[in-house]
């Protein structure tokens, strides 16, 4: 057997941090060996730094339990440690931006959970299934930035993932979308912990999320998009409307999608098929995290829901359902993944085997 | 004072039923003089009636408590008690098509609760506010069917409220409204009684209510209507396309709406302007159930909620917020009302009181 | 009319505040003429000062929209505009103790909601209907603490009151109580805000509350004790053994009882009895916030609920049900108040109004 | 590698049916060859007899979904395909008593769900960590039915799992329990489905679930009983009195429990460590489904939760914390443990699987 690869987490006491742990601690690839935050748990044992605030059902894996975190800002203490770090670190914009180019110029390979770095244009946000070749920019990135052997991959944010692999099927299928308006029913887990106070999600929902409209509604062109002389180019032929609301649900996004295509429009039964039949490069790959099939259609006229179908492939799938036609546009369906898993830890370690599958990692 | 009007309520025992009971229990024009519901209530004393399936928070009214249920389908027995009924029966569509007529037939006013005929071509679904003008067809309806006195008006499906009074401010304006997708929120009262299992909708939303899109989409063009010899038109100028989800919320469905006007579009303050000074009919005639003013504009992002806005005018006023640019349409919005005050009783005994303004009640 | 007395309300911010606020914008004894809050709201007009954290159904009330809120701290601010201030500060417990007293030296009547002053022996905790003769020690109070005018009362924590009526109804009936042992639901408001995080109270419940245990078990020996020699002798006669659970309710604490009576039982119509026809000095002198009755008891083996209950008696009656035997002591019951209203801002109203009847503000 | 012993489930399209599957599709010792219902679903393919009915998150497991179904009542058509049926049907009291008798008296095993058989004094009530020596009963039973092989074992109701293995714990060690005053909140799923209404758990919880309080405090005593002649004679030195609580909560019932010993009282770390260490005969033989430890004490003030802690051991567990004076009795603590798994469907496979290690299947 293969000797693993070394990883770390930064910001490694938070919420997402914690699902990073939760979800590498059996990793057939990767070993974690680098826990890193804020000053205040430098110093501290992993088991210590996060008492009374460690939020997974799961306990903490035995493994970290001992290991002392190191305080991320110090980048000094990662070297030798491991050559990736995922970073879920929370601080403001720019401090991220300064962190995360900090661990990029000292040689790590950096996979971030944040939206910080997602408007650089030479950085690639990725989806695995869709735009592994944006992974192209790296020699660029390191370039322009004058980094020997570091660089910056991020994730989109999780609102967009329930809908970003059913269109980019049909698109990759030759149905180019030229509209889009999609409302979500989006969970708590996707604004952190504490995010919002049970009180005012009791009998209640709200029609606000901050910041979560503008980044559905731009992520997805960037994705979608070209990279062309070392920036991406948005796809301007998209046009997304997004309303986003949050639910009383702890993990799962649901999002109502309303469709409309750029030329002519597939049945509805090809439709159907196209998603069953997606793969991608991390299905050939045969990479860990890469859930097979990727798209699960259900037939019920009740389903996709976040409490029965989040889970499904391990939760990394995007159920989808209810595909009908839309009094406005060509067709309407319902889409729904897990925000924490597929939309967050577990598609920046999709991200991460993507590298190692492509030999980015040394 | 002048004497009150005889009321009577059909499906009197069930959630609607009780809905009316609470809400007509001191109203200024009607005294409810005659329940009636299925024959296994028939000669019980109505708190015997509901024992044990009594919905409301409030208790039984005291004056309703002792008046002994008869079987909604022995018309003779509301002879003389009434002028007019509200019907919120709950049987299949061919019962109560045929039940509603039979009251009709026999002299009586007929506000109706249930979809069943909403569909018929002669019978108008009100929204007092939007189309008054739709009660002429009345002498037609009593012509056609060969009835003297009585007549059915029926109230629309509780779905559409939420955004039926935004979008006819701004075609009252003059700004037609070409397509609108919208997705509702929809809470568990306007299921019914039992409605769904909590188990379903603990951690959980529905992407899914029977029947609900179809009438979220075709009863608007009715609304908006013309009535052409004896018959409605619908307004086919106007396209909706609507997702309907259930979420864990007792009462007020929320609706995100994308609009695109026909031809130009106001500004976003004159939209704004048009719906705080929007104003009609039932507010003219200072109906009781009339909220002043109708539709209420809240400035705040995460506004409206339906546990903070529900209430807003007694549960008749519609809530709207977040009123900002589409990126596939013109307009984005949010609209909430109160489903079962607004959206069904509450509406139906605004209709019975524009009836009784226009002095349609003999 | 007579003259409406004008009150203060000092920590008008936070959720508490509001609650005050809603509940004396229409009080027929009282006006409020002066709100304070942190230094940070000083200044603004309140509608300004609570801006995005206003957290109330209804709207701000129209008259307190534009008093400029005062530095609670500067307590000469207040002279000349206020005799009374209910005090729902949120600071730590020694700066309230100081704050209060420094309002009581200056001549205010303060009636708190805090649990600050609840331990200190010359302090009354209030419950109107129980222990009304607890104010014969305001003159020793001000005696010992040099005060000329002002005085301090506080009300009990708000997990007791789904019981302490109903026990003291049997107590003064001749049936006093030995042991008892309650396990509360309680609602999130009692919290404060913004309380327990939403991903916490989805789909689970807390078995924990800081504090409330010791509370509940504490403040009824107090509240059903003796003054003797200008000092509360606490009624030791009687043993609570209290699990405070925070459950996904917004309104509404539910206490499931157990209780042994010291000596003979009476039976069990012969309690529902005592209940049904329990009144004391707050319904004889006809206080505005009395609930009229106090004590209901609903024969149905399915209530008291939280959602159904808790506005019975407009928030101020306490709602009995299921009183049954017990395998263990004598007789089991649940009780369920609402917490907000007769279990803080309402309560504390009401004993502001026994002080205004018994001559004592002056 | 054994060849596994062949099963059945009677009930299998109900909720706890579905459960059985979901819980035995990857069991080591047992294969499911036997799926039977009620009549209309008798001739089916089980995935089309539970078709729009399935309620478990995973899909209805490959292997399960083409056995036809056959009609429960037809015991014939059980001959040869299984040694033992897991009872899950839905049925008045008598036909169920009926229905196993016929099972067992053509020679099968049943372990039953239901709570038909559990007054039944030759019929042994199991939690296999606590009276496994109850089994000894079975060739009376046999006797005095006359059957030759069959039998009848049944599992306690879901409301006492919480606590029994806690305080079994504490006798076993030589600490009889005299009283306990016990209350409970607890999962919907414990009442099957479709179970309550959504729309009376929201924002709300029922102070009643029906017959739930009998049979928690009758129960425990059969279990902690004493066989004698060929019946079960109850533990009468132990007296328990149960609230029991429905609150919005899918799985995991907690239970608030207060313990007065009978004689003299453990320090509360020996109580601790009596616990932690707590192992019986499942763990010994290390039965599939037993859970190692069966009892997990939790440190944290706000543990146990359902919704963290419902799946410790696969949901086999009992989670335990909070354990504290008693102002009334000697100790409080809070239990909890998974309803649908340790406390119905999973328990009755550990029966079975004890049934089997003990030679009692053939």
């Amino acid at each position: 057997m293969e000797k693993k690869l070394k990883v770390g987490v930064i910001g490694a006491t938070g919420m997402i941090g914690q699902h990073y742990l939760r979800l590498l601690s059996n990793h057939p690839w990767f070993e974690v060996a680098y826990l890193a935050a804020s000053p205040s748990s430098a110093g501290k044992k992993y088991s210590d730094a996060v008492a009374g605030r460690w939020h997974m059902r799961e306990a903490i894996p035995e493994k970290f339990r001992n290991i002392v975190v190191e305080d991320a800002g110090n980048v000094a203490k990662a070297a030798g440690k491991c050559s990736l770090v995922f970073s879920a670190v929370e601080m403001d914009k720019q401090a991220i931006l300064s962190l995360e180019a900090e661990y990029a110029s000292n040689g790590f390979a950096v996979v971030s959970n944040n939206s910080a770095h997602r408007g650089s244009e030479d950085v690639p946000v990725l989806i695995p299934e869709i735009n592994p070749e944006h992974l192209d920019v790296i020699p660029e990135q390191q370039k322009k930035r004058g980094w020997s052997k570091g660089f910056i991959v991020v994730k989109p944010n999780c609102s967009i993932q329930s809908y970003m692999l059913p269109i980019y099927a049909l698109i990759k299928a030759g149905y180019p979308i030229e509209k889009m308006v999609v409302a979500t029913l989006q969970a708590l887990s996707g604004a952190g912990y504490p995010g919002p106070s049970a009180i005012d999600l009791v009998d209640n929902t709200l029609p606000y999320i901050g910041g979560e409209e503008e980044k559905s509604e731009i992520e997805p062109r960037k994705i979608l998009g070209k990279l062309k002389n070392g920036k991406f180019v948005p796809d301007e032929s998209i046009r997304i409307s997004a309303h986003c609301n949050r639910v009383p649900v702890t993990d799962g996004h649901t999002a109502c999608c309303s469709i409309q295509f750029a030329g002519k429009k597939p049945e509805m039964s090809e439709v159907i098929g196209i998603w069953k039949n997606f793969t991608a490069l991390p299905q050939e790959l045969k990479l860990p995290f890469a859930p097979i099939p990727p798209i699960i259609y259900r037939e019920e006229d009740n389903r996709p829901q976040p409490q029965k179908d989040r889970d499904t492939g391990n939760g990394m799938a995007v159920t989808v359902g209810r595909l009908r036609k839309c009094n406005v546009f060509d067709y309407r369906f319902i889409g729904l993944h897990h925000n924490t898993v597929r939309g967050a830890a577990g598609g920046s370690i999709l991200t991460a085997e993507l590298l190692k599958a492509k030999g980015l990692l040394g």
